[in-house]
């Protein structure tokens, strides 16, 4: 207690120590928020940040991606390597990317995609500065040039600037791309937050990528594409006016270059006509002593008709947000997707219509891929005959799918990037919990995931996913995406209940059949005494009545 | 379908639209990160910022914090004041101060306050910028000042530049302090997670807070101090060498004013004294080819050599972090502030000594009410009879403890103030699940809460909290957090045990007195008859039995 300082602080002394604080000192200190906070989280958080940015790259490109990451690991000193086919970054803009946090293309427009931030690659490049102080090492390429650019990019955190201490241009191989190295503290581990889960769920969501795994022990792992179709590019939209708050009005009002109110209205705002515009701008000039009119200035509109402007918005009938603009994987896809990385005797998807929250355009996709092969099983073959299905390995698809006495797995995705940590915060969990499972014909502890051998999918698909924190590892629960993901998870649940009554009805007429089939015999050398058969007549009725006992019953069954 | 961009962009086009995204920006499109997410939440939230600032100030100057808080409503837009006695602030500081976020003095300080980004009020003020487009109105004055500076302040968003609306100096009837004003879309309710809620939860962790509180209906409440003594103030302290990464090493000696290594490590870190210093660099020396000495120019040590350095700071016997800068509640404190706020018939309270998570020292404080007044006592008076104990009335208290087939309620802490929302992520939650509660004799569902009639307070204290987003409602569950906070709850566990094998006794004890009583009667009439006794006799008599019988059991009992 020696230097307690006891000598109260005045205002002057007070003011003498604010400061401001960087943005990259701020996350440096909180790097926990950025997804870095223990080395086996950073390793998987590095990796995604590279490859959601490959992939969003590739897709605003219109190249089929083909992404190859490598991960070594040595003393808790790892070493990523992820590189695309990507149309390359312009040199002039590698330093910035990768050596700033909050600097990007895609914060400033509504249209969906991975990155959002602008910070995802820097903050693993400002970790791997941190933990082991080695800067980025980036090659990159664009088509058409002969050379491709070779950077080492570090962050100066205290201005939140790229600090660039070799730069040359080289030979390399591919005629376009790019290729991140980084350098940091991991920690390698396997098991459901591992790289390879991350990937394969990637994979799942992204049915048009091709991926080369390479990990520590130097095995490779190829996740190939099932289709050559890219998905269609979203389109960038403008805000709806139902979305828009007061203050956010105001400002577009003055910053605008429209040069009346009606321009304004129509230029500014999706799914507002002429028509629409005319309309709240009427409603809004009787509401302010008719200061407004169509030709008004916006720059020179004050709060008062501001306020009443935008009340007149409120009470217009406007379109909803145009949904064109999100891109969802399409069930087809998705159910491709499913069967070729995980193995169950039940899918079943759907794609709900679009929606919007806070004005901001979303959809919602659920999937539910039902039992382990060799678990649950009992299947009826092409010649009606009934048998129980046989135990596969299923060892790479382990970590998806539970096992029958656990809680179901949930694959949660966002803009097509499986989010891996933060399940409990997530809107998808909460509307999992929050459905009732049990009228479905699940085991559903109150308040709690279903148990069951099951895997439940889900993707939010937004031009602007509003997720728990800058680690983008769970979804905000905002009311209306919370409603939509409960509607696709009941579309689906009834599905799962159809399948689990005829499941179950097979079950019970397999266990029939069990039973006739032990007693078949008995009953063939009883018939066989009684009617003085010979052995071969007495297999021959044996097989007869096998098979009547048998085609009756499987046809009782009701269709599916 | 119709503007669906269909033509692939290429690198020099993406190149064209990458550009550089303001914090306030960011944190406006992000609102929910800053706790302004819905209408009802963003006005707890600034009441909140609001007060914390006002207590650090307070603190900081030596000043028994008196606040005012005062909410109105009305259609959907509040307005909040708070008004402090502070230390007031200079008036050159105000505009950055509430109009720029990331502006503050407690963060680039390892000591232990409330605020530490400099981001919550400004968030707040650019709330109610954005739904209802006014600025914060600030009016304040520093001791010996004769006039106060009153200041209408925003925040340029584009810019993260404040913006002074009106600005002029009057006279104020306060000889010091700050007062607030924030009008936003606001919706004010009641239950737990009210400000009600919050401010009571306030002053039972400063119990030298004096706080008086006019909800929108116009009613008053006050909560009181019971303490004239401030908290000791925390001591500022410099990072321990153990928590210190590479990278900020190599950061640090190149930004130090040190002339050697050896005085680098004894003026910039923590519990390093001279003798340590040269066994690490001895250490390091040897490791470096002899390339280091204590005489090195810290700014011309290089990569290699700074990496040796680390390995040996790692490798060398350092004391644990200082912990005299952390300042607990405390436990008599602690205790005086439940009584005076909930009713319970069972209190205890724990103080862990403090521990450190990356060098950070930290301190939990766990403290345990069990049972709601009426529902579980049966107590003992001085005469040595036992009567059921009288319900109270507990509105005021009715969110604070749980009902007795409820799962517990949890009081969260941090840096004594109440955490309200997000308590399934916190560490404190985490810490209560994963704790045994059946080892206590309490019940306790699977991975929950236990059922009880109880409340259980946790504070963390630190000089620097994780926690899991801007808007500070979760601590980070780093494990050396987590078994700390687990240790504290044992503690007190195994004295809540002890109570409630004792309260079980109590209440069998009880049952049997009851039936005794109701027999004793019976037994005075069949002894009258047999000894032909007067009816003062008989009733002597019972009374008699009463009491011996009622002395015999109850000092039967084991002590608690």
């Amino acid at each position: 207690m020696l230097d307690r300082q006891s000598t109260p602080a005045t205002a002057v002394e007070m003011a003498s120590r604010q400061r401001e604080i960087s943005v990259s000192e701020f996350f440096l200190k909180n790097r926990h928020l950025l997804g870095f906070d223990t080395p086996a989280k950073a390793l998987v958080t590095a990796v995604k940040e590279a490859v959601d940015n490959a992939l969003d790259a590739c897709e605003e490109a219109g190249i089929l991606p083909d992404i190859s990451v490598q991960v070594r690991d040595r003393y808790g000193k790892s070493r990523v390597i992820v590189e695309d086919n990507g149309p390359g970054i312009v040199e002039s803009q590698i330093a910035r990317i990768f050596g700033k946090l909050l600097y990007g293309s895609k914060f400033h427009k509504l249209s969906q995609s991975r990155g959002q931030q602008g910070m995802g690659i820097s903050a693993a490049g400002m970790y791997g500065q941190l933990t082991v102080g080695k800067p980025l090492h980036i090659i990159s390429r664009t088509k058409g040039d002969k050379l491709a650019s070779e950077m080492y990019v570090s962050i100066d955190t205290a201005k939140n600037q790229p600090d660039i201490h070799r730069k040359k241009r080289l030979k390399w191989d591919r005629p376009h791309g790019t290729q991140v190295e980084m350098e940091m503290e991991g920690h390698y581990q396997k098991g459901p937050h591992s790289i390879e889960v991350y990937l394969k769920q990637t994979a799942i969501a992204n049915p048009h990528l091709t991926i080369t795994y390479q990990d520590p022990n130097g095995e490779q792992i190829r996740f190939a594409r099932s289709t050559k179709r890219l998905p269609p590019r979203p389109t960038e939209i403008k805000p709806h006016p139902y979305g828009i708050e007061l203050g956010r009005l105001i400002q577009m009002l003055s910053n605008t270059a429209s040069r009346t109110l009606l321009r304004f209205l129509v230029d500014e705002f999706s799914c507002v006509g002429r028509k629409t515009a005319l309309k709240i701008i009427e409603l809004a000039r009787k509401q302010s002593d008719k200061q407004l009119s169509d030709r008004s200035y916006p720059r020179h509109i004050a709060h008062a008709q501001a306020t009443a402007l935008h009340r007149a918005i409120q009470k217009t009938r406007i379109l909803a947000p145009r949904t064109d603009c999100i891109v969802p994987i399409g069930e087809t896809q998705l159910l491709d997707g499913l069967h070729k990385e995980l193995e169950a005797d039940f899918f079943t998807v759907t794609t709900r219509p679009a929606a919007a929250y806070r004005g901001n355009p979303f959809q919602v996709e659920v999937a539910i891929a039902y039992g382990r092969p060799g678990e649950v099983g009992v299947e009826v073959d092409e010649s009606g005959n009934m048998r129980k299905k046989e135990a596969n390995e299923t060892s790479a698809a382990e970590h998806l799918i539970a096992q029958k006495d656990e809680p179901i797995r949930l694959l949660r995705f966002a803009n097509r990037v499986p989010l891996l940590y933060q399940q409990s915060s997530c809107a998808i969990t909460k509307a999992v919990i929050q459905t009732h499972w049990r009228a479905y014909g699940l085991h559903q502890p109150k308040g709690a995931l279903p148990i069951a051998p099951m895997a439940i999918l889900v993707h939010v698909a937004s031009v602007w996913v509003p997720y728990t924190s800058e680690s983008k590892e769970a979804i905000e629960p905002y009311p209306e995406i919370l409603k939509e993901i409960k509607l696709g998870l009941q579309q689906c649940a009834r599905k799962l209940a159809r399948y689990l009554r005829r499941e179950l009805q097979l079950h019970q007429e397999y266990d029939r059949r069990a039973y006739i089939e032990k007693y078949l015999p008995h009953i063939g050398v009883a018939l066989q005494d009684i009617l003085a058969l010979s052995n071969a007549e007495r297999d021959s009725i044996v097989q007869r009545l096998d098979n009547v006992l048998h085609k009756s019953r499987t046809t009782q069954r009701p269709d599916p």
